[in-house]
């Protein structure tokens, strides 16, 4: 008997339409506070690309404009290579729903542009450090029972509760895994990159309205390091910069082993209060 | 008789045609190595969705994809509106060039997408702090002869030549202000965010070829700020990351009057040796 896809696999498993199409689901298994978690739109945005059979290199850049809340139930993805370089293509991802099923009109909830590049033995030198924090097997696993769904996608691991104990400023550091464990790819790096809680929890130390309005992710792991990391939790760290008029920023970082560097990310983020 | 107009007004200048498209050309006077500057680029394809009458609120993110070298000559940017909500709007853009005027075939040679929002008075803060540097008045403007045009479009100043004291990391302070002086507003502010040397040059103390691949910018001012700020000059700081299998990235804060944050910017950057 087959084993059961793992939720990962299952919530971005896409159906190849005509004219560079997919069709695929809100997954209820990442679901969030009312949608899908936004690294979960990501994933399946950037898998529809990896699909493509014209696209060729790996993920460089990846940015994801969140237009509106993504409705339970099936959605659709449309592709578009803009142009094709030597050792660089430029693509283009806009999620559709119909949100009523009785007639046509459609809306856009997502729009995508990511680069896709071959990287190549140059001189290469990481000038970030790596963040320190206690042994992965020493800190339990992050827990709260009334949090969203896909919070149970992850394994992460705090040395001090972001919740509990709010600091000075938002930078925090933890351990990040899916769960169960599962190869780290470049849809399940895009997905973790948004596994950060948004900084304005952290630094005012309770829950607020928020919603990411863009989000952006920069690679930097080849096939090579994809595999070398495997299942291995990765380091995460982020912090905010500002919170200004009902917007805030946040970037990360995303370390594997051997102090690599994964990915970085920024995102901003709605907020109210 | 009227005075001339600004050189930076002179390369944002477009002509608005159906179908939400506009003409404009590729400025001389922002020349960089093989084609305009990438900040004018950015600057234009904000301004196209600035002058699109549907258009509400202020520009909040702006990410640009820079799929090819922008030729001398004339250029096209098409805008769509791709979502509209009761505090946001969700817009592309992409930026044409017809490469062979005896023929109808045009190239993509940038994508973008936008996010405009209304900022509201809610709680605020800065969390990030500005650098230190000299006095703006005890520091010479740089000046190379040979660097290119669009160099010359600005005042850049620095504590310590980037180029002849090349440090053992990347980061690097600035003064930057349009040269003339000229009143800040959201598209020279984006155009400013691309204005910090490519990080490599720093790091190995040499010029190596180079591409910025994407460019993101988080705006964090409102019409009041960038009016408090008018012609004042900005401090920047920029650093990057890391340099891996031919792509780097690097990230810049742009600081106005005040210690106010007015943006934080993103750009990963293909590179060669």
């Amino acid at each position: 008997m087959p084993a059961a896809p793992h939720p990962f696999d299952e919530a971005i498993g896409l159906e190849a339409l005509p004219d560079g199409a997919f069709a695929g689901h809100a997954s209820p298994a990442y679901w969030n506070m009312v949608g899908p978690y936004g690294g979960i739109t990501t994933a399946q945005l950037l898998q529809a690309l990896l699909l493509r059979p014209e696209r060729h290199g790996d993920p460089v850049s990846l940015t994801v404009n969140f237009a509106g809340p993504v409705a339970e139930g099936r959605l659709q993805i449309r592709t578009q290579l803009m142009r094709s370089n030597r050792s660089t293509q430029h693509w283009t991802a806009t999620m559709v729903q119909t949100q009523d099923s009785g007639s046509d009109s459609e809306s856009v909830v997502a729009v995508a542009m990511a680069v896709f590049g071959t990287r190549r033995p140059v001189w290469s030198h990481t000038e970030a450090r790596p963040p320190s924090i206690a042994p992965h097997d020493a800190l339990p696993r992050l827990s709260h029972p009334q949090a969203p769904a896909f919070t149970r996608r992850y394994d992460l691991r705090f040395e001090r509760s972001p919740f509990e104990h709010p600091p000075a400023d938002s930078s925090s550091t933890c351990w990040i895994a899916d769960h169960p464990p599962r190869p780290l790819d470049y849809p399940a790096l895009a997905s973790a990159c948004d596994v950060f809680f948004p900084r304005i929890f952290l630094r005012r130390g309770k829950l607020v309205p928020v919603g990411t309005v863009s989000l952006n992710v920069y690679f930097h792991a080849d096939a090579a390091a994809l595999a070398e990391q495997g299942a291995t939790p990765m380091l995460g760290a982020a912090q905010c910069q500002i919170y200004e008029g009902g917007y805030f920023d946040q970037h990360g970082e995303l370390w594997g082993r051997s102090q690599r560097l994964l990915a970085t990310t920024h995102q901003i983020v709605w907020y109210r209060e």
